[in-house]
Parts: structure tokens; sequence; C-alpha cells
């Protein structure tokens, strides 16, 4: 078996999608993060959908946590809203995740030890 | 809305159930991790994926991914025969993950939080 057999489609995003789109992307189709193209097309990174979501936690309940619970629901329900018009570029994390890349040929050892190496860079 | 409204059902295992088991669980329902339990029913800790498959890749190919394109087609398709009758205890990482665990009324916003400080981490 190699990589070719186990192509699936996967949404992607570019450095300028809305933040928006891409928390619907992952939202909708219960995704763990998306692939990020830049603006030629060609991979960039990946975006962790915890990145989303920590550019719509507020800097206060990041610091502590704690403070989360002190907000009242109305408003602990429209966090989601703050992302604004911000972009994936602003969204991803300042030490970008490498995209593994392999090649169709690639057998399914090849494909567990990249993915070995990347999970524990 | 509160957590109580966002649950859904997720498979577990135990310190004790055979790797195979959690392989098999993670594949059939497109998991990237489980969640791990005590042996008396406590959560204990997140046994990620890729953590299953790196048992299953030769120490020789975890050094250098590189060797992992010599081993013979036949061959890379059974590496994950290897992890024999080890247990989910033997395949957690040597540094647990935390399992975050928040309470029915807890409100998105919490959830969000706490989903950043863990991943911060």
């Amino acid at each position: 078996m190699r990589a070719r057999d186990l192509l699936t489609d996967v949404p992607t995003v570019t450095l300028g999608t809305p933040v928006r789109e891409a928390a619907r992307l992952l939202a909708e189709q219960d995704l763990a993060g998306l692939i990020v193209l830049d603006t030629d097309g060609t991979p960039h990174s990946i975006l962790p959908g915890t990145q989303v979501l920590r550019l719509a936690v507020p800097l206060y309940c990041q610091d502590d946590p704690a403070l989360a619970r002190v907000v009242d629901e109305a408003h602990a329900d429209r966090f989601l809203e703050e992302i604004g018009d911000r972009t994936v570029q602003d969204a991803l994390p300042p030490e970008l995740r490498e995209l593994p890349v392999t090649d169709p040929g690639a057998t399914l050892l090849e494909i567990a030890a990249l993915m070995d190496r990347v999970t524990s860079a």
C-alpha cells in the first residue's frame, strides 16, 4: 500500500482567508486543523484549530482561565465574534507548525516515520 | 450554551488495554487520540494516536526516517504487527498528556479558555 492509495480531499485555506471562514470549516467538518497555502498555492504550514480558538479567547482569560467563569453566559456564547476581520495569517502561531510533505509512492512505514519525526520535533 | 449541551460519546481505553485494540479504535473511528482511564475508571491521561504509531515504527526509522524508504513494500505494510502484546500503559509518552476536565455547567468561553491553557502548556 502506498500514499496514493490513502489520499483524501481536505479543505485548505490561504494566508488571506478570514479566520471566520477557517473557524466555519473547522467546525463544520470536525477538523483539528487546516492546511494553509501560500498566496501562490504552495503548501505553507498548519493552522491548528486551537489557535483559532485562542484568537477569540479574551487575553484576561488566557492569563487566568478561572476568570472565564465570571463572564455571563450570554457573552460567553458570543466570544467567537471577537475575531472580527482577522485573517489566517494573523492566527498562525509565532513558531509555524511544519507541514510534512510526502510523495504518492511512499509506503505506510515511510509515512509513519515522517509522522513520528514531525510530532516528536 | 453549556458543556452539557455539547456532550458526545467517545471510546475510552484503560492502562491494560492491548495497543492493538487502541490502534483499531483510532483507525475505525478516525480519532487523533484516546482517553485513558485508570484501573478504577477515573480519567488518567490521553493516548495520542501518534504514540501508537511510534511504538510500531522500528527504532532505526525513528532515528533516521530516510531509512524507512529502503524497507520493501511488503514489510512496510506489516509494521503495525510489531506492537505485539504491548498495552496502552507501554504506549503512553514519558510525560503524560494532561486530560483536561470540566463540569457540565461550563460555558463555551470556559471550555475555550481551558483548551487554550492545555494546548499552550
